[in-house]
């Protein structure tokens, strides 16, 4: 439907009529076909002939659009590159609603055409302080640009939001909030020392924890945990039925004061979790220096893993790398820990390390990728957990809340599920109009994150809820020094 | 002299009356007043009636110009800001020399007027890639910009290149090559538990090291050395007379292997030396996070040392900070290093770091500041240790060349003087034609380092060589796991 008027009026003529929701055809698209996209993308041609939708979906890689889409009568699947304004504008004007799903630095020039063609946007990254500058004029155009509706941050805000509000609502004051979250392999698929395995992004779970401090509050006590105390300061977290985890810290848990309107809170804390264990064993790598992204090792193509190792220990011509690495960080030689490292195959002389000019965290990703592959059969894990404790009639009690949500198979993981489902939801409210927000919003508010954790619970992504008696009101157990 | 000649010409003129070295009174600018300057002023007016020269002096503080040229009639105080080129060129033009002790981010500027205004530069800094690449202009320009020639850089370029060539001339292949530099307090003004006091800038001491792996290369396998463990992988070192000092491995170790021309060379090391047990000491405060500079604490104005210490530490209802502290680190009750901690006053009540949003290694400086400086009567001391193992007619043999210095007072520190005797000697070089060499260099070469260590010796820097049998053929005594 194009129409030859001046360009100010067309865009006013595109608002009038989108705002207009029962007389055309709705269209949605989605920037983006990779692994997160497709629970979404599924979701949207599951919904696309009740609802009168047409999905389109663009990605550089046009075979994989056609894959995600599966031939779908309601599915177009383009071919271009979206960091072109020129490509990218038709397509938005087009559109009522756009998800970007791209890396989360193109998203604000996304949402500026958003803004002037007057087109919805979500994005399931943190709200960057340019994006957070185009509230007004997102208000102004009419439009909602909704951010932070993944997992983490997504359904970590509307299920922890959730259970403030009651709490609040009953007259109870927060005390303690402390959130986790984790990207895990599923039980029936853990068959490895780790009980890890890659799930997302290798090259953010080799560099996590670096850049900067992870700070929080604890009992009105601002804490600081340096990068080389992080995996030594945890939590040990145990849900029924799923077993024992460890939290170490998040790098920034104090914005989440303001996000939740707990400022004045004495403790919050979040954090990431993984398998009892884990943490101990991957400080090797950092009290090593196998981390670090910051420089080149000399012959890292031709190097073996051994030598690999061998560049971080003192030099000594008699002792062996092995018992050189106990000595160097003190490693028992009963400690379970030690078994996770031989499994890596970290002592070979025959694997070679293969990239050329490798930062110590390039060569390391490599030797893990090997290792902690999921294999095709292979489900993956999100789990997630919340604890508070507040004072209500001048008693304290604590409640918690958790998730664990396992994947359906490589394509439809609990990643994308996760990430997916809550962004889909949302799309399919702004359209026909139950989220009536404007401006540039996250998750927060019962008139989302309700009907959301509701349908997700369709989804099998659903919340246990458990009052803790007596509350644990001194996080005595949170950063022990194991 | 001023001439009314076109631009090219007056500098072309300029040109031939400088090279004229007998003719007039030569002009030598000091961009810089500050601490490091004393001892180059001094030198400078000493000789000055001897050579004919004039000593113009350039700062923002015309009294510290004045307190250092002591009314000296061959001194001429100036107060300008030396930044700006329309102020400086004019000073650039009319000199013969130009000793620039700047920041070493603002020589390039004072290099490029020096090329374009014919006039030779000394500066003590580094080479920047920026600097290196003037070579050829300088060189065709006919001067010299001279750099690195300080301490360290400087007289250990000297000290080094004087043993390496002298090995060389006589048929000696290096394999091992150490050198440590350190910047002290006098045995005779050292009565702390740290034996350790800020004789230069205090911030870069509290941030020494960070900012990357410490490199070097080892029997021929390069070495990476983190953050996290660069002070407990060092090395012992025993100096006769002077006692026990400790070295901690400097960032880049591998580059000086082109600046000796020792491409091949199976072992380097260069490091920073302190008292033994410091190291070990200040990896406290590493461990800590006490040294981090990337992100401001909450609260830091009204914090006491105490609460600083304790916002790195895990919460815990019951212990004290200080049960907390040897817990975290593992610290025994009768660990001397404790009473290090102890004598710092960092688990004072009452003091106050009192910076309104410090980083922790602002307000850890505050905390040091007040225990490590130096008294009016005390004197500072430059230390500087380099061993050479070496193949001779298919023997090994190993020599060590060591010098230490103490400051005459506390404005003409072993510091000041060993930084800028180097310089001035080589300024007066310059001046009377002993080097004749152009271009962007540093003192590598016998024609500088001959002449300038004799002289230097004149001054108390003189250097003890020794042979040690056996030679020590593995360093097994560096990076102790200690």
């Amino acid at each position: 439907m194009k129409l030859h008027v001046g360009k100010i009026k067309l865009v006013t003529l595109v608002a009038t009529i989108k705002t207009n929701k029962f007389a055309f055809m709705k269209t949605i698209l989605v920037i983006g076909a990779g692994l997160s996209s497709s629970s979404l993308i599924r979701y949207f041609l599951q919904n696309a002939e009740q609802e009168n939708w047409e999905i389109r979906v663009v990605d550089q890689d046009k075979e994989l659009v056609k894959r995600k889409l599966g031939g779908h009568p309601r599915g177009v699947a383009l071919a271009f590159n979206a960091l072109d304004p020129v490509e990218r504008r038709p397509e938005i004007e087009k559109a009522d609603l756009v998800i970007s799903m791209l890396p989360a630095r193109f998203h604000i020039d996304v949402a500026r055409d958003c803004i002037e063609l007057r087109t919805n946007l979500i994005t399931p990254s943190y709200v960057s302080p340019e994006m957070k500058a185009l509230h007004e004029e997102a208000e102004k155009a009419g439009i909602i640009i909704l951010n932070e509706i993944g997992v983490d941050p997504g359904i970590d805000h509307m299920s922890a939001k959730k259970v403030i509000d009651e709490i609040e609502a009953k007259g109870g004051k927060l005390t303690i909030f402390e959130s986790f979250t984790g990207g895990l392999v599923a039980p029936e698929s853990d068959d490895n020392p780790w009980n890890y395995k890659f799930t997302w992004n290798p090259r953010n779970v080799v560099l996590a924890g670096q850049g900067g401090a992870a700070k929080f509050i604890q009992e009105g006590k601002y804490k600081y945990i340096p990068y080389t105390k992080l995996f030594r300061r945890t939590e040990i977290i145990e849900l029924e039925e799923l077993g024992k985890f460890e939290g170490y810290a998040n790098r920034d848990s104090l914005s989440y004061r303001s996000v939740y309107k707990l400022d004045d809170i004495p403790t919050i804390f979040r954090g990431t979790l993984r398998r009892k264990g884990f943490c101990r064993a991957w400080d090797v790598f950092v009290q090593l220096g196998a981390t670090d992204d910051s420089y080149v090792i000399e012959g890292s193509e031709k190097m073996t893993y051994r030598e690999f190792i061998n560049s971080f220990l003192p030099y000594n011509e008699n002792d062996s790398v092995e018992l050189k690495l106990r000595h160097y960080l003190k490693i028992d030689l009963d400690d379970t820990l030690w078994d996770k490292l031989v499994w890596l195959d970290i002592f070979s002389r025959d694997k070679i390390v293969g990239i050329k000019n490798a930062t110590p965290a390039q060569a390391l990703q490599k030797i893990l990728e090997e290792k902690w592959a999921l294999k095709e059969e292979d489900k993956d894990m999100i789990v997630m957990y919340h604890k508070f404790v507040y004072l209500l009639d001048g008693e304290h009690r604590e409640v918690v809340s958790y998730m664990a949500n396992i994947g359906e198979d490589r394509t439809y993981t609990a990643m994308s599920n996760t990430v997916g489902l809550p962004a889909a939801i949302c799309g399919r409210m702004i359209l026909n109009g139950t989220i009536a927000l404007k401006g540039v919003q996250i998750p927060i508010y019962p008139e989302i994150y309700n009907p959301v954790l509701q349908e997700l619970e369709e989804y099998g992504v659903a919340f246990t809820e458990k009052e803790i008696v007596p509350p644990r009101l001194y996080s005595q157990d949170m950063q022990p020094w194991s």
